[in-house]
């Protein structure tokens, strides 16, 4: 068979179900097999953007890999943005990069660039093929090192590979476990907790992935007199009645510090050590007290539920009674719509289940403070700050999951970057209800420039975090790209657009007026 | 002053004027600058496609550098397909990078990544920051690269180089000359020319963006018993009553090898050896047939408008009487619309002086081929292949030429791409008339998949093709952007929906229905 049938027939026997793509002509022998190869579906995104914010979607709900398709260099790289989130996520991701014809290559055609220089900032592992025969193996290798790394895998596959006859499906083998944590490590964090003083366990990627993982943590803490705090900007964090409430760290780094005071030590289960989303004069790189110590427990990669298992057992908190978290309390929002009264009307009309992909911005915080009043879920974050990931992993969190609502808690600037999603969501018929928080600016930066001492900024830089003139239409914008649209002024209609939207098949936008 | 101030005031100093710009966090030092700096004009965009896209109109039009403005590695990386098409389109750029504060890069902070590995494939120069007052030298050092090598020039500015004081504007040196064709060469080609043999002048770069580059080759070319042709993909074309017309290579190679049929040398005049956009099975990478020699004038960097006047002088033809080639002859397009209709439409409601920029990827070629039938223009071209940049490189060219028309001729699947250029199209009031080829395909993907011998595409093949499904609204789309939009089914529809158009100031779009 040719080198794109042997490519996807291997992917296909791994289990790989989804490639989301946007081809060119360099793709044109992989576009024609997938009618060959029907176990991998094709999802078309009118921008790169989509495509590889899809893949993330997609990969931090089913932790395997999909697909990308993506055109050459310049195709790759409109997707970087949301392949630098998904590494940030810890997301398995195959990007298949169709390049020139192998010959083709040294004739610097227009389309030519480097596409390694391009790839490895977001990339775990960058390969090429070799040859038609070798392709199957060559994608197997970047399929393992997708798991392996839990990062974008990114192989180069010329055309001429790929169109050429000479290839048989490989056999991909299992992917390697995560590592364990040795008990060395898990006897000395053992020894901290029982030292008698405040500690916190800080969680991170696996561990608030997994119910039982939060409960485990949340009993070692109760036992250890300290608290569980999960890191900012995760991948999935699993809410529900009968997961404890854990809090999540602070954006600006004097709060982060302050969450930390009156505790001595801070134990990092899959986390890493707090950093400041920027560096701001006056402020360390690492907000932290200066007497807290911090411990490592398990890293990204470990196995971090064995870890906790471990540790509960080292400290005899296994059997230790889940302490009763207070939940908040949330009342149904009336009148003017802010931050807070948005997601509280998510909250009250979220269906069991749901998935949240929260890129509120300024918006967001709202939402995790008061999740654990809402039904189970889980919340998908902005992982690297890469802005415009929100509506693309919507799209693939829907792909991933059919049966569940998908609901984007979506900043208006941020949704911007990437609106052409809402075509694909209309296209696949996709159950996404997107929250426009509509306030017309880069309130962000709004708040940053008051941060750096410009309370009153002149017009030019004013006019820089001003999205008013003119304001967006997002009705218009929907509706261009066949997504059914709705705007809400009040708490009330907010409920009423919101309660509708989710039990309506198919995508929804509400605009959300702030 | 501040690092931001003294390094604007610098940009002020050299001349720049104009800032694309979508700012983070980082870049807030930058953003208040331009109150204080207001020699130079901030333009916002919705996302960096528009941002490096615009610079790229900008820069072609004035030959002079703008600046861009991006956040980090990712922003940066949302305008890498457009600055691809700027280093094919020799465009001089500034890319300024709001990076890290110094001191905070080594934290690794979700938002770091190395922004050099995804700069270096499209720029001719890359450098940092060392501190306040180094900044100003450093970016004379990035603007002078800019206008050496033709090409973007990076500078990532650390945030905390940029906020503290400490730094003076420097005065920045002339940019170097092209460098000059030596007599000899001069000489050489004379002797091809001169050799009774049938030359081709192959003009690019300088030499189609000067009235006299093109008459002074027309002129040696008739003198030789030869022809000129311009290469495809031109960052800037004049024509116009007082230009000798001249055809374009076409796109697929046997069709460019086929142009070159009975001539004996090719002369390159700013131009390089034609190559094949693609490689396709059985087709060279340069499709030129086997008995034609390639001579090399002056390469894209040179002083090719001197060569070819030295060249006049040694052929003997400065004086030859400039032939009266035949130019096309069109006719109001009337009922159902089609590439050529479209073209027509717009040949005969241009205005004198107008810019017409054209991404009509498969509606692409009918325009250059009676565009000599039009009023006085310049055409820009898509140069690199990364698809989005007609939008953008319009709006950049109307902030450039604010009292001359400018006309895009716009395939709708590129369109998409980087359609969030329309909001900066009403926000900035530029007279920027959209034509949407509005087909709902990728339509040369459809002739690719014909070309691989697929003439009856698959279910999974025929919908990566098509963007039918939902069609998109392209007047929905442009009015939720600010942009007033029409849609004309004939020619009789479109030619007054031009005219309108291109009589009211501001922008409007027009779908021109396939």
């Amino acid at each position: 068979m040719k080198g794109s049938e042997g490519l996807l027939a291997t992917a296909a026997a791994a289990g790989v179900d989804t490639c989301f793509a946007n081809p060119g002509t360099t793709e044109i022998p992989l576009v024609e097999a997938f009618d060959q190869q029907s176990g991998v579906r094709a999802v078309l995104g009118l921008s790169e953007g989509v495509v590889t914010g899809a893949a993330d979607g997609y990969g931090r709900m089913t932790s395997k890999p999909a697909l990308t398709l993506l055109h050459l260099g310049p195709g790759f790289a409109n997707g970087i943005a949301n392949l630098h989130n998904a590494r940030r996520a810890r997301t398995p991701i195959i990007n298949l990069i169709g390049e020139h014809a192998s010959w083709h290559q040294s004739a610097d055609a227009p389309l030519n660039s480097d596409i390694e220089s391009l790839a490895r900032p977001v990339s775990g592992w960058v390969g090429r093929t070799t040859s038609p025969s070798t392709a199957p193996g060559e994608f197997a290798e970047a399929y393992l090192a997708a798991l392996r790394d839990r990062l974008p895998a990114t192989l180069i596959a010329a055309a001429d590979h790929m169109w050429r006859q000479g290839a048989m499906p490989v056999e991909v083998p299992a992917a390697p476990a995560r590592p364990q944590v040795d008990e060395q490590r898990v006897a000395e964090i053992a020894k901290v907790l029982s030292s008698g003083r405040r500690p916190v366990l800080l969680l991170g990627g696996q561990a608030l992935e997994n119910p039982e993982g939060i409960r485990t943590a949340v009993r070692i803490a109760a036992k250890a007199g300290g608290e569980v705090l999960a890191e900012r900007g995760s991948a999935r964090v699993e809410r529900g009645p009968m997961i404890p409430p854990v809090r999540t760290l602070p954006y600006f780094p004097e709060a982060m510090s302050a969450t930390f005071e009156g505790f001595s030590d801070v134990i990092l289960v899959g986390a890493r050590t707090p950093v400041s989303f920027f560096g701001y004069k006056g402020q360390p790189s690492h907000p932290l007290p200066d007497d807290v110590k911090v411990h490592e427990l398990a890293d990204a990669d470990s196995d971090a539920l064995t870890a906790l298992a471990a540790l509960a057992e080292a400290t005899d908190s296994a059997a230790e009674k889940l302490p009763q978290a207070k939940r908040p309390q949330v009342t149904a929002p009336t009148g003017a719509l802010d931050a807070d009264a948005i997601a509280v009307a998510i909250v009250l009309t979220q269906p069991e289940n749901a998935i949240v992909v929260n890129e509120g911005v300024s918006s967001s915080a709202a939402y995790p403070a008061i999740a654990d009043a809402a039904p189970a879920h889980c919340e998908l974050s902005q992982t690297g700050g890469a802005i415009g990931m929100g509506m693309p992993v919507a799209t693939g969190a829907a792909i991933a999951c059919p049966d569940r609502a998908v609901i984007n808690l979506q900043a208006d600037g941020s949704a911007a970057y990437t609106v052409q999603a809402l075509w694909t969501q209309a296209r696949e018929e996709l159950n996404v209800t997107t929250v426009i928080c509509s306030n017309s600016r880069y309130r962000i930066l709004d708040e940053e420039l008051r941060r750096a001492g410009i309370d009153d900024p002149g017009a030019a830089a004013a006019s820089m975090t001003s999205l008013a003139d003119p304001a967006l239409d997002w009705l218009q914008l929907a509706q261009g790209f066949g997504v059914e649209a709705t705007r809400a002024t009040t708490g009330e209609q907010l409920r009423t657009a919101l309660s509708r939207a989710l039990t309506e098949p198919g995508p929804h936008l509400v605009e959300a007026v702030l």
